[in-house]
């Protein structure tokens, strides 16, 4: 049973006989008056809504978010998703041996190999004061900056999500530099490194994670922004790296209207967009594009403007045709 | 000749003899292949630009931006724009009795009763954390804060215009409070005092003022966030007072796309972007009218949406008529 | 049981027994075949939706809009809203002594409080011409004008909300007359009693408003312009005060695309169109902020821009502490 | 010397010796200190500017706008555009036999014959209604409708420019009436003569037409709005067609943004605003490419989103070629 | 039977007995665990779901698009939306003697008398290589040509409906080639039996047309650019008329956000655009407005701007009144 | 004299004595009635303007666009710009021995260096559709392809411009691929060697290039896309490789708006569309920014959003200050 499908790959009228996670359960009242309620189910795979019918007082208690339960049923469409039909469900007991970190998606590279990457680019930094002030923040928020996801939807929205982003970036950015000798790389990985840690403020938590207060009222933005103020001030840190490091951080969404209120003014900071825009984009596209088979088009990905992507069916290498031209 | 005419209100023809202040000076080379300078002369009426042809090296030296000197001549002119025609010029010595001030346009209240009325409204708050953050940082940046303009063009650009803006913010606030009772008094009394600070950082000075490094790179909006965060924790004061003062400094411009990467998400806030919006409406608009008389359109207004405007010509009183609906 | 708590404050789960207005009744046929009515009913707090299963044909007759009915039952969620699932339903009978008034919201004020502030404000205009246009276009759609809603959501959207709207705008106007004088307030006046006036026509009526064919093909501003034009021609009106406060009606929604084909022109305008913008926008803070407790953050407010705003949980004083900046 | 070239087909380098009429005169200073005018001198054929260097007094008030003059230079070039360098210059004189009327361009048609069309086309409406309130807006301004511009720039914008415009649009019209017969040629025709009428008060005349103080603050929309809603009073007509009639008038700019407050919502407004659209492009289009030889691309047409046209170098008859596909 | 109403103009609560064609057919499973089927069924007047509870796996197979079935019940109202209840289901037979082509809507013309229109424009074109070109596209693709819709929704989207779109607009270009001398007709009549050519690749058939990979990828403009140019190449054509019919295709939605990747920069490419768009938006509108009595309004049309439109209620020939203008 | 400065480089007041190319000449005439030429002169570091006071027929001859001329002078400024003041002027004769490629700016790699490392990639293409069909088109314009500029201003806008942005971008891909291996090189390298290949037909040259008719009336993208398909045809190579090319090369532009009729749909075209926009911006970053000092913000740059970038004046290596966080 440990080999079950996973459930986002189960297709209409399979049965299901595996564990899950609560994500969310909501409660209701049917047609015939009676309580149910509707729960989403989570594993690594992907996650199906199930109803369950004549809820009783304890059932809503039992069945709440962040439990696991083994669940036997089958898979339904309803209007066009998919959803599971309950047969059994029980709560899952330590005799299960099943934990949350099973059913929850996580960065493809270890906490420690994560940790190791972004140390050495540290270490690589010329400039005393851009590496002091990195090393700083990153060891204030070292816990959070390696388990929090980059967001809560549409990119690196995993375990651990963030600081993995951030390798991707350096790696990137570690080519560009070579191809273009001008760029400052203190600045460039600096930047990286501290340019979305202001989502450890911002988001309530690594798992299911929603917007706090001052994620709302400041933004991770601006309260990244002011730790590098305070991280230099604290440090003792005078001069203009001070300053190009808060605005690669102020300036990395490009424009005023995706929350940037200044565009990017240095090489580094422009950069820095573009580097976060292309590992945004491409973690987006390989996981749609994963969903479907060659020849077929993906969902609508919303934060993708809404497009659709077509997986090529083109061989590799195809047969050797008479050549003429 | 003390009561010369205001350079500002001199038609084309008319002849003028008297001080004025260079606002800028540069050099060109005209088409007979000698050197000329083209002068901005400025009173606290206005400008006008005039051109000093076959200039001598010592005329480029004498002549430069921030020297008062003593004309003679007439006005043209030029491609539909007002050109003095110079006859006689000399700097002004010590003797003449003449001062930069005399020359610039400055708030219509002295710096003493600003501070007054400012001091004021922080003794009204009853929130300690916002009266001493408020207190603190006027307290820091008092001398600049009462002498800077409030932009470099537009409105309120002239000396204390930063201030001056401020206090008739605060007496609308006070307005507005009584209409909707509602409203905290003490947050949005240190909203409005705070939201432009961060300007005596971004310019560069009280007169002729230009953008800082720091002012193009960070902007006055993140200076001040940052500023806050930074004398909350020099006060050693925890609260939402502090994120909800950052967040009314960070939201006044009211949206993205005109450099608030939040927009306004508590009442007091929403308010100050309104308040903000109408003083320097009302100070655009007074100025733009002043220029013409009843029954004429001013100029277009850039920064009013390059609006012209009308002044009616409507009698305050008009004679009574013979009333018959 | 007049002590009933308002069904827009009603909690899941909680019992309902009281009188409610149905707002409107729509027919449906369960997967069962059975016909059922889909019931929204409401109250001067809120209102809910209900089914009225295996419904008869005379109870479809019965439970029509703008019939007072008597039910029980309890409120249950379904799909993330709130329910109320109907026990038992009768028709108000003559006995009860409820009316139509007791379930729908009104202004604050009394009309005949409403009439004598605007009255007041009439009486003060100086301008002959305006206070007789005014007056007069008062007088022709007085009733309407008194109980009409200011709009048919978002704002003021109760009975009298036109009317009361108009007062908080005069009593703005004139604290801002103070603080900028160079505002006609005759102009302003005008402007702002007629400025929505034209609602009397594009709506159909006090409650339940829906837009009028006229409405829909002429839009409130025109209809008003034009009237302002009719009355000065039957009171024998000529002058510059005709144009200008057709321009104010014309250009009260400030730019084309919130359909004002001319913007502002004139100084009175421009307020005119600020002031309005402040108290919509308050009446809508003010609503939203009082359905949630400090701390929280409202729904998200589709006519403020789709925001969700938070209520500070900031003691207005808040206990002294040891001040040393 | 009648048969002189057309000042707007002049080459640079061409000799000139012919009447113009004076569009403006402006006033200047040279760099010698010496007075002199800016001329804009025109004729059926296009404009030019010129310099009258050395201008004596009695120049400057005898070479003024709607002057006519007998002039001879020749074209030079100055910054890319055409200048014509004086060599004489005198005031036209009686005996010279000229008038304003030979120098500026109209309509390719009569005034009688634009009108004896619009009568017919009036003559052939069925709904009485709809006839009586067009005839009695175009008796109302007749002499101006037949004699202005249909605007100060862009399209049409030549004596008689409005009536002829409305012609063309009327006979479109009848075309697409054939074609689509669901529609109300009673409704399209009112509509289509009214349309830009309002111009006759928004304009200041039918020669160098400027906006008038009414033009600016109200627009020749709301004018003629009002206009529609007077004259059925005064017919003492009621019905929906004088709603429909004004709200086509209010509609013909197709939306908010492009002055319409309200969108076309009947099937003759939609129709309006695609005829209004066909025939000022038509025109724009067809003087653009007038200028042009095949093979050319036109200067960029900045009412024509800032386009550049290209002329087709295709013989309209291509000598036959073997077919054989 | 045969006379039995459309299935479009069915209201809530009339039985329903009569023919119709499954468009779709959709599984689902109930909430008591049971599979159903969602089918559209439609006639030419319209369509209208359905579903049909209890379903065997027989009924999911024989239930299938494109069958065409014998079906008893009545019209009910779920949700605001007409659904039919089904009492009876049974599939056609042969002894039926129904067919797809009675169900599905198709252009007013006979394909017949279309394909003679346009070869009679095409007789009519005088340039030999824009005939040629022309001739040869409509050979290729004259099958598809004459029974594909223009579009999957909005307009003209029944069969035949491409061609009979291009029928409509020859005849407007007709007419507007009189009224517009400079018009060159056979760019002109090229231009618009090619302008959506390129539908035939980009969809995927007459009936129930969806969206092919290269439709995706390409869309019908590229294609038929590049048809164009393999045309001209196959016929050994060379010359300008190629770059104009390219032009031509590639503009012919008149903005890049619409499609074109160039603006239209011909005359004829310009009129091509606005008769494209009379003719689509008066097949909308005549279609909105068939369905509603005059006096209603129609329900929003989402590709006009999801405007709603009134049908005016006024007699074409109102009663003689008193004429007294 | 062959180590003459720059002309970029030349400040106001230092003298000029050396050989640049007429990039432009157009002849005005004075105040004085006597012509004079604008010349634009040039050579690899920049061009300045220079009038040719008292221009004799013989002049205006000679030097015209495209000659090398030999002139002394000196740097003046005008209006704020540089101009070069003439003393002495000549045209260069065989015996100066220089040529026009020696004042044009050129790709800083050889043409033969491009060619192979070009070649290379197409070598390693595995899939011999892409392959093939790449290497024909290279082959087809392979001169121009080598010799043109990327664009005639903004970026790459120099000989050979194309290619090496090819190049540059080529090296980018393969970098990228090693990063993201989900993504297809044959098709990333075939779209990126053919993306902009359509500017040899829409522009008219390698120096001074402007747009060609075809260029104005197609565009490069649709040129190329039907160059593809032409190539597919002509090699009789079939399947779902050229359609992916032809998408690559359509949706380059990224947006509708930005000239591409269909966005990125697949994987590679996305990732070419940010390729392609990180070494154009690259490019116009280094050439602003090579200009100014650090320290120091550059001119606006246009096409990057207008924006003003700044040149840090931070050390690469700081002084190692005392290290104690």
């Amino acid at each position: 049973m440990k080999e079950a499908k996973g459930i986002g790959h189960c297709k209409v009228g399979e049965p299901v006989d595996q564990y899950l996670l609560i994500k969310s359960s909501v409660k209701g009242v049917a047609s015939n008056g009676k309580p149910f309620l509707t729960l989403i189910l989570q594993d690594k795979t992907g996650d199906i809504e199930a109803k369950l019918w004549d809820a009783s007082p304890e059932d809503e208690e039992s069945f709440d978010a962040q439990q696991i339960i083994k669940v036997t049923g089958d898979v339904n469409s309803y209007r066009g998703r998919n959803q599971l039909r309950i047969k059994t469900i029980r709560l899952a007991t330590e005799m299960d041996q099943v934990k949350v970190g099973d059913f929850v998606e996580s960065a493809p590279l270890e906490v420690d190999d994560i940790m190791e990457k972004i140390t050495q680019y540290v270490f690589e930094m010329r400039n005393p004061r851009i590496q002091r002030i990195t090393r700083h923040l990153i060891k204030k928020h070292q816990n959070d900056f390696l388990t929090f996801p980059a967001a809560t939807k549409n990119h690196h929205e995993f375990v651990s999500g963030l600081s993995y982003h951030v390798v991707s970036m350096l790696d990137l950015a570690k080519s560009l530099a070579t191809l273009y000798p001008s760029l400052d790389t203190d600045l460039l990985y600096g930047g990286i490194i501290l340019h979305d840690l202001g989502k450890v403020v911002e988001l309530s938590g690594s798992v299911a994670a929603s917007y706090t207060k001052e994620g709302k009222l400041l933004g991770h933005i601006s309260i990244m922004v002011n730790e590098i103020g305070q991280a230099a001030k604290d440090l003792e840190i005078d001069g203009e790296e001070v300053t190009l490091l808060q605005h690669m951080i102020l300036s990395h969404h490009g424009k005023a209207e995706w929350g940037s209120p200044k565009p990017p003014m240095i090489r580094e900071a422009e950069m820095l967009h573009m580097i976060d825009n292309i590992d945004a984009k491409m973690n987006m596209l390989d996981r749609a594009l994963d969903k479907v088979e060659p020849g077929e088009f993906t969902d609508r990905v919303f934060a993708l403007d809404n497009r659709s992507f077509y997986k090529p069916n083109t061989p590799a290498t195809v047969q050797k045709e008479p050549a003429n031209p």
